[in-house]
């Protein structure tokens, strides 16, 4: 069976511009809200396959959106590894024992032995795929990992941050060490992938969520071509199963470095205007973004928001997301209005 | 006398490329944290003259710059036109009475009657004017303002914000409110800036520390536009005072609508490639910057980018700076070591 996400991602025509959000499965949801509290917290929702699978669907039938995503988090690979993960209330996540040194890097576990580790996700999306067959429905599942770069930076600052200046001195000051932890965890990133891919999952989505922490001369070395060496080892053995890439916060590097790479789907983020993105990426990719959240706040700043996008994307080569994660105080309808605002403009007459 | 800054800013020939950094009074300085502990808390030493005129002054003979700027903080004017300003340790600035509606803003005080308020502002623009001109140097004094919608970032989320939805809520569900809001900000900047101007300051430096908060198709009409006002006003009474003008994180619509706009010199954030903003903006502006400021964290690192910049610039219409602010763990040797790079690089043989 066809999938039009699928198909999209591949650059085939459709009947219309497939449309998903970022953290769809998300606190603005109360049927999540609820799920999530009888799981106790996020980290147990993410551990629990029955309960990850609930939250997956919800959008489906509640928005009406083409693909599903994974509930999960991109630190289960740190916490897998050995490092010691939690989520601290109103603070977000912690590591009691961030890396320092090389002898740090050495105590975690690496490669299959920690990819295996993370059977509650290979068992989410098992549950899932068969959910998905069931409901007979042409709706893509999208598997997911945090880019080795932006999972180095919590592994190193042992928290989200503002300055990143733990990993920026390592950067400047002991590269060797950065290259060998983000060595490590690519390795772990590669093998975890190929693993929800077997499980069942249709495309790939590499979040490099701090990609915009890197100077635009470093951008490459530092992460660029590591996610690069992860499509091209997907790739190699699954040709079909189409890969996004969404560096955040790029726009100024654009045009240089970023047009290599064995992704079939470049996710734009808001800040990037879509125009310029087409004109520098839309040959090379598919591209996939790119309202601003906050537009959601409002239905008519959603709709010339939709419209100005579809006037500059047609309706090929393109796939209808937000540019950033949808915020927990958004209206649900307003995300209804959206998916269909998407669905309405693209549609082939 | 002429200084070589501000006829760098005038885009003049200059024996050197002058160099400051941001925040160069700041924590980083031994000398800095001492007198802040004599005044109590940071604050306090900004209502004091004597004490803002020493911090102000420090880096001048420790790092050797060519330029002062002033000591003071961006949300004094909020803070005189009525708001409640305290900085809670750890956690940065807050208003405990953020603008919700058009009452909360008819309550503030608006125009000559705010920017009056700030004296010990003015006071110690006075003193430094003195200071400075006892010296001797060519030493130029920067003044400096936050952007009306940096500003009212914090008047509206009473807080440093990491998505600003409460801000951006207003400005797709209720754009008149925040034109107003930005609008009395922008009166009391204008009156502000012309009375650093009459004090004694040689140059102002304009602030948009969020800018990248606003999408590109937006960013002109709730903040760029406000500037241009502001630059305008100052430029109609005081034609030879430079204008600086640094919006943060505005890389992805350099090239459209930041060309127009009174401004003599473009701060260029680290985000930006150098050589990307040369080529958009060189000709219209004096470009200055912009290492990224984690360089400073290795001598190596700071050597290979003051030289790489300078290969790009050239020896004129640049000044050398950061990219953002320089970061409290920085050697205080090391940030002598770029101020001294910078000027071995540049000087004409």
């Amino acid at each position: 069976m066809s999938k039009i996400f699928v198909d999209a991602c591949l650059g085939k025509e459709t009947a219309y511009t497939p449309v998903w959000m970022m953290r769809q499965a998300g606190r603005y949801l109360p049927e999540y809200m609820a799920v999530r509290a009888e799981a106790g917290n996020f980290l147990n929702l993410c551990h629990n396959p029955a309960k990850a699978a609930e939250v997956t669907i919800q959008p489906l039938d509640i928005v009406g959106v083409d693909a599903a995503i994974l509930f999960s988090d991109i630190l289960v690979i740190p916490d897998e590894m050995g490092m010691d993960l939690s989520f601290v209330k109103g603070e977000g996540p912690k590591f009691s024992d961030p890396l320092t040194s090389q002898e740090d890097l050495d105590r975690l576990i690496g490669g299959d032995e920690a990819a295996s580790k993370l059977t509650y996700v290979f068992e989410t999306i098992e549950l899932l795929r068969k959910q998905l067959d069931e409901r007979g429905d042409e709706i893509a599942l999208i598997g997911f990992t945090g880019a080795p770069w932006t999972l180095a930076t919590y592994m190193i600052e042992g928290q989200g941050t503002k300055t990143y200046n733990i990993c920026k001195k390592m950067m400047y000051s002991n590269p060797e060490l950065l290259h060998n932890i983000l060595a490590k965890v690519t390795e772990v990133v590669k093998l975890y992938m190929e693993k929800q891919i077997e499980a069942g999952i249709d495309v790939v989505q590499i979040f490099d969520s701090w990609a915009s922490a890197i100077e635009p001369g470093k951008y490459d070395e530092f992460s660029w071509k590591y996610m690069v060496e992860i499509a091209d080892y997907l790739k190699s053995k699954y040709p079909n199963v189409p890969i996004i890439m969404f560096p955040k916060g790029v726009s100024a590097f654009i045009e240089r470095g970023l047009v290599y790479g064995n992704f079939d789907v470049f996710g734009v983020d808001w800040g990037t205007p879509m125009a310029m993105a087409k004109e520098k990426l839309g040959d090379k990719y598919v591209l996939q973004g790119n309202m601003e959240p906050c537009r959601l706040y409002s239905k008519e700043e959603t709709t010339k928001c939709v419209e100005a996008i579809q006037e500059i994307m047609g309706t090929k080569r393109h796939i209808f997301n937000l540019g950033h994660g949808i915020l927990p105080d958004v209206p649900v309808e307003n995300a209804i209005h959206f998916v269909s605002e998407c669905k309405r403009v693209s549609a082939k007459k």
